[in-house]
């Protein structure tokens, strides 16, 4: 009964890829039945870099869908929108009184963006309070993070820190869960799999799609092995019987990448039949939303009665 | 029946004195016919500087009391707090990730704040879009401001125009209304009367305390006329009558000042005995606010519903 909480929040950016997938997707899949979870997803967070209204409502959709098509299952997981418990941006605004400029400069993502000559926008700039006051208000034990991810669930346990002795006991402080496969998923060219590499296989690609991606895998004629269609292949076999295909094939590129989309088709299939389903029932699908939203915010405003109280917002 | 709309935020920050009165506080009521005024308690504002529960909350209902106590009639103004009105949270939010770093950099307050050394807080960086958020959600039409505060107003109308540029008509631009006379206002010792420089006749002073700062003014034996005693009698009495008194009492310092106290105490005292009697009833104030508050919530609300189905945030 007593499950820690596990929270994370994805920014919904269009279509994923297995590299998404298998890095963090498939994890959140794999804890809901340890860790009682909470996934939002993070449309203020995607105001930072959409500005347009049907681009934002789309993907919204989409990441909602992606994830109930993957196996996310609403019985064990809170699915919420994270413009649907708006006290996380009150939350911000106090925490930003406690916060200095200096300190907030630090931030990785921030400094990155100005070493890339960016002009950053003050969202991006405040975006790891904002961050933080998603965790903390809703109480997390534990935020799954890819290594280099660790410095904002630093900054949340700062910021409860400075709260709690500022106002006294307020917020638990929360843990990283490193996934450590995070960076590794190669893309068709070997480097890691990324939109910005155009190297990546669709998560719910058609079955065209599929062997488009594959056949375009790169291979160099020198090795035994396409070392490039083994790691991916690798995502979805264990080392055996792979090691024993490729042995088998030897050489046979064109045979082996074959294997490969049948294999990837196998695996891709029934998540993007189910998400096909899912779309045709939109009605439902948002009603899950709401559902996950209205509990989450429930346990937000709770919460901000508290912080409302402890720092002499309330009068009476 | 279709006054213009005049907004305004009042920081608590403990007792005014007849300097803020007569710079700022007495135009509200005089406002309060010709407009339609929301006034509002910046409770949020204050913990960029007070992190006390304790002192915000005393001074939180401590202006809501002298607010009332010089006449701001409810029946006319709206007056709410801040914090009540939390969609201020969630524009600012929106309204950071349309403003850039270096665009906000420039603000006084803050280029202000970096040239006395201080460390600013994220919260005074981000105090101008919570300002402007505050002024478009309601629809203002006007804020009166002194010429050091035109800058807030600019700030505001950008942010305006940025949002409804970026995603259709939305937001009204609002106009500033210049106080002339906001910062002529001379302390006991001739320098603008301030809380910083010790030289304060406070606004609801006892006839004790009301002695006690008139008798503390500064006069030279050089001329006829004492300066600084004239100065503040000329805030509550016409020129001529006092050119009158002046010129008969001529070189009677002491009894020029026992005037001054006695036109103080026929000024004050009404105003300090209804602000003990309000005190009383505090439960009756608080019901003032809480119908403030409400009211300005749910215009908030509706035009946030109005900014969220703009922005993409609202899938259905």
């Amino acid at each position: 009964m007593n499950k820690k909480i596990l929270l994370s929040g994805v920014k919904p950016t269009g279509r994923p890829h297995i590299g998404n997938y298998f890095g963090a997707m498939k994890q959140f899949v794999e804890l809901q039945d340890s860790y009682n979870s909470y996934i939002f997803i993070a449309d203020l967070h995607a105001l930072t870099s959409v500005q347009n209204k049907d681009e934002l409502r789309e993907n919204i959709l989409g990441v909602l869908l992606d994830y109930l098509a993957i196996g996310l299952d609403p019985e064990k997981v809170t699915l919420y929108k994270q413009s649907d418990v708006p006290q996380v941006t009150e939350l911000t605004w106090i925490l930003n009184c406690l916060t200095t400029v200096p300190y907030l400069s630090r931030a990785h993502a921030y400094k990155d963006a100005i070493a890339n000559g960016k002009e950053p926008s003050v969202g991006l700039f405040d975006y790891p309070i904002l961050m933080a006051a998603d965790i903390i208000i809703q109480d997390a034990d534990v935020v799954p993070v890819g290594q280099d991810q660790k410095q904002h669930i630093e900054i949340a346990r700062d910021m409860a820190q400075k709260f709690n002795s500022t106002f006294g006991d307020t917020f638990k402080l929360p843990d990283s869960l490193i996934l450590e496969n995070l960076a590794t998923i190669p893309g068709t060219d070997g480097r890691k799999m990324s939109k910005s590499y155009g190297n990546t296989i669709e998560l719910f690609a058609t079955d065209e799609e599929i062997s488009r991606s594959v056949m375009s895998i790169v291979t160099d004629s020198s090795g035994e092995k396409p070392e490039n269609v083994y790691a991916i292949h690798a995502l979805l076999k264990d080392k055996e019987s792979l090691d024993k295909l490729y042995e088998e094939k030897k050489g046979q590129y064109k045979e082996l990448k074959e294997v490969l989309i049948e294999d990837l088709k196998k695996f891709i299939t029934p998540m993007r039949e189910k998400r096909v389903e899912l779309a045709k029932d939109k009605k439902s699908v948002l009603e899950v939303l709401k559902a996950g939203s209205d509990k989450a915010r429930a346990r937000a405003e709770k919460k901000m009665e508290e912080v409302r109280e402890k720092v002499g917002l309330k009068l009476s």
